[in-house]
């Protein structure tokens, strides 16, 4: 895909200073997130210049919440006691106005699963962040599709663009599609208005490290809480998923195979200087 | 120990082959396992070409389960939920005849945990795979024995050949014993017949890095996912310990520790080719 | 901060003796801790030379936990089931006269969390280890003094001898404050004595790294049990922080940022040799 220099020019400065923000503010990240990813999140938050808290017991929210800068919901190692402090949280993150960022892993993968990440949706996430298969299973719901394969992505993430703008409309977050080319939405309904963007910052390995999606998305939440109002969580959403591409770009350069990629990808993310993301940038639309 | 040329030259062949169906068909391993080993459990599967999904919800199975090709159970950090979940995970995917293994860490550390592993024994895995302390602990169930200590083995393997395959003749099962020589061994009660052959790969400074038994035995289950028939179950057990072994021999020549070795083994398991593998094995038996 | 070229001289061979005491003796450590940290506690302790445990259920306790050599609780993800396994294992260490080290982790975070950790107080731990903010919250426990922010400190390690010291009297534990500058003390009523040591090893990237805290109270777990006397653990202590605080600056001296620090440092900590620890130690008080 041909990339337009000028939108680049465009992007750079407000992808830096959204990036500036998240390290000068180091937001606090409170995580009810999978097993498998807790490390990666974690490492990714703090590399990033947040500052992660995983917190998951109820008997804590209410002391705790009112502290953090945004909720970050993971649906992976699901389970029914963590899907109550998911809703508990998610709703008093909506109560105390603070960003809230759902990652729907899997979601086809069980009704169960599929059912809780509606009931998460009705919660309305200010973003949702799904690989392609996640996304057209949260838009078909209610059409009987069958299970999709595990947590990876069988589907391009360009084929989701239909699905990922109809549950933007649908659930007025704005919703973001990772993959070879990722793509950010939002509807009209909403005040981020009718946008569509792609990043093609990122490399293939990352689907070779587990919870590369759920470490993106996590720094999501603390682009979108760093950001000085609630109208730029759109812009901070794209320039999450452009930094920890870039990242994984520049570890990719150092990297022998995905353990090392994940080395570099964080070493990356916490050295990524202006000229570095001004030469890497890739945005459209 | 010596090794034969001739059996590598019969070997090479059929690890290599195992290998190579696992890259190509990509099976989905369906992991109930300790919370210590998920992120190691799930970059090695990706490394080789697999597709971990750790799902340990009762609620799913259903769903879920039927799309699986094989399952992959782990008790290390045990409690009478987890245990509940994998109990019904192994029903089901013996109900649905796809293969599942077991790896049953610290298997004589508490009554609780031997008396779990005996009763998922019962539920006839396909693979089992322990240190020499666990396949002695639970070949003498029912003799007692005192506790042996933590997950580290404190038996040799070679001291476990006969406990192997006292076990593989009361389980049916193929039954795995890693160590500084991995022995592999089934009983003549089943259709593997009786086999005994043992894999010198791999290298001692792998006990120095938590999980890594646990990922070979979540290596072992994808193996057997890959494999074309329930006949090759056998082969591809002894392939994954060689594989795994010989990518942390490749990892060594380049690690100055665990952490380096961790990352260079992951690394050379994505990487390793026909010759790498070819030039490194060593299976006798 | 100037230090003392004697004191280094008398630190040394103690630092040393009690790192050699660790890898002869091995010691099993049982771990109950937050699932962030497994991953890099387990690592810790065994490239350390020490043999982790990860049981938390409560139906192992009584044929496991007599076997151990000291219990390390850390409430780092806590919840009321594992509160109440971390009590009965604590109960049970102190039954058995082994000694136990508490991380309270966020102490400061909720009321659930905090009383969670005050009745943890009352089980008398060998050791408490944690930073600024959560030794001061648990020094302060009764006055009303607002949540602290997440699971980093936003004091510094110096603000907290006094918080320290009144801790060390009001629990009777030795208590570890780490920071820039780590604060080991212990009161008059108890064996050890009125002492206050400071550790100016290791580097401010630690930080930046998930967990470390968690590993090096595990840490502090190991050499206390190595110990050959109880009288020693305020000196195993001191050690197990200056020797990982070593690891981290020999680690830092190849880092590039945040992911390779940790793989170097846990590397650097399998490899110490002695005349490495006495170029680097630094202990003074």
């Amino acid at each position: 895909m041909e990339t337009n220099k000028e939108e680049q020019l465009e992007w750079g400065p407000t992808v830096w200073s959204h990036l500036t923000a998240l390290r000068d503010r180091s937001p606090l990240i409170q995580c009810i997130t999978n097993f498998v990813s807790m490390d990666l999140v974690a490492n990714t938050l703090l590399s990033a210049g947040a500052s992660p808290a995983m917190i998951h017991s109820l008997q804590e929210f209410s002391d705790f919440t009112p502290h953090i800068h945004a909720l970050y919901v993971n649906v992976g190692t699901l389970s029914p006691d963590w899907l109550s402090s998911m809703k508990a949280a998610a709703l008093l993150a909506n109560e105390l106005r603070k960003p809230w960022v759902l990652d729907p892993v899997a979601a086809g993968s069980s009704q169960f699963r599929l059912n809780a990440c509606l009931e998460l949706l009705l919660l309305k996430p200010t973003v949702i962040r799904g690989n392609a298969s996640e996304i057209i299973a949260l838009s078909q719901a209610g059409i009987d599709m069958g299970p999709t394969k595990g947590v990876d992505s069988s589907h391009e993430s360009m084929d989701a663009v239909e699905a990922a703008k109809f549950l933007a409309e649908k659930s007025g977050s704005i919703v973001a599609v990772s993959g070879a080319v990722d793509i950010i939405c939002s509807s009209k309904s909403i005040i981020h208005g009718d946008r569509l963007v792609f990043v093609h910052n990122g490399v293939p390995m990352l689907q070779k490290i587990t919870a590369t999606g759920c470490a993106v998305t996590a720094l999501i939440a603390a682009f979108v809480a760093a950001a000085a109002d609630p109208l730029h969580a759109f812009d901070a959403t794209v320039s999450a998923l452009s930094v920890f591409g870039i990242a994984g770009e520049m570890g990719m350069e150092l990297a022998k195979g995905p353990a090392s990629l994940r080395m570099h990808l964080i070493d990356s993310l916490y050295g990524l200087d202006q000229p570095a993301l001004l030469s890497h940038i890739n945005i459209t639309g």
